[in-house]
């Protein structure tokens, strides 16, 4: 494949730039991080059902071609990897942290970060579905979401307050909720995992939470709003 | 399972301790981090292949049962997760950084090091191919190693001068290697990645990365080495 219907330089406007599928749950992660420090960015669908991402043109912004690709408006340099993303953020949007301050405390919140990011999510991630295949996918999925939420129920019950680590909110919080979404659609018992549970729905109701879910965003079809 | 024949208390030497296994790649990671720093520790293996991960001692220490586990002999703390220790020893060993200054060049490292951890290595792991079964699991993980390592060339190619980024060793070094050990392993034809393969080769000769290496730990079985 050879052509993608949107551009791939800089933004015109002076924002930055995100490049997203709707239903990417790391694209969502990212989505919820702009918005809790109210960045205004320009949203640049790629739709991965028409294999958007495979193009030449997309592959030289993300070799994996994977969503979410972040173009940012001061530098001019795309990144890619949402916690390389989240990362980043935190340290040129130095006002509005999403890692508490002291060591010992910033690991405990990339930890359950990593627990999703890492040994959660890209088990279970399209590609790899599509690899193991229709027959197999759905139990393959909830077999890795289920094994990781059990693990991260464990830990984020040492950790948790109000929110996924004490009472503000982390990285960690951005990352529970579209794994959550995930393990719902493919039928992962939820009643299983009280603490991810509450945390979800909690985060659920914050705004910034809210105008990233998918189905706010302007690459959902109209069956899915 | 409920026995575990090591402690699973700070250590009495002072030391900080590494839980590890001489062939996990996460691991590694961390033993090449602790090297380069001179940061002297205590070495517990937990024997993988006796299961002593799953027991219910080495579960509360982590609870997904993965190693590494580190306990910081400052705080007394336990971390687990191999890129959130990775970035605590950033933090508190900062006269010896893996990463580079600026926030656009630390993600860039970022980056590569996610595009191991989280896009190739969990994907290939011992509990993914245990689940996908003795007859498939090395043509699964060929493929998903090769597929990665297609687009870290891709990405490493606009990064590297002596190392991964530029002209230091970063973070993005330290995962390489453990990577391309298991590529090895499962039969990945390492020619087509030239980059990739002169960054390990040099970073092999270097000490602080042969004293990382599987077959230099204490629990390396003696025809492995």
């Amino acid at each position: 494949m050879s052509s993608l219907a949107i551009p791939t330089t800089a933004s015109d406007s002076d924002l930055p730039v995100l490049y997203s599928y709707f239903r990417s749950s790391c694209s969502w992660r990212v989505r919820i991080a702009l918005n809790l420090r109210k960045i205004k960015y320009e949203y640049r669908p790629i739709n991965l059902l028409k294999s958007e991402h495979k193009t030449d043109e997309f592959r030289k912004i993300s070799p994996f071609g994977f969503v979410p690709a972040y173009i940012d408006n001061k530098s001019g340099k795309t990144l890619i990897e949402s916690i390389s993303i989240l990362e980043y953020l935190e340290e040129i949007y130095t006002e509005s942290p999403l890692l508490p301050k002291e060591p010992a405390a910033r690991a405990a919140v990339r930890t359950l970060v990593q627990a999703i990011a890492t040994d959660i999510q890209p088990v279970a991630n399209m590609r790899v579905l599509q690899y193991v295949g229709e027959e197999k996918k759905a139990e393959f999925a909830k077999h890795f979401i289920e094994e990781g939420f059990k693990a991260f129920e464990v830990l984020v019950q040492k950790t948790a307050g109000a929110f996924a680590f004490g009472e503000s909110i982390t990285m960690a919080d951005v990352v529970i909720v579209p794994q959550v979404y995930n393990a719902v659609r493919f039928g992962v018992d939820m009643s299983l995992f009280p603490i991810i549970s509450r945390l979800n729905r909690e985060l659920s109701e914050i705004p910034e939470f809210q105008a990233a879910h998918p189905s706010c965003q302007i690459d959902c079809p109209d069956d899915l709003k």
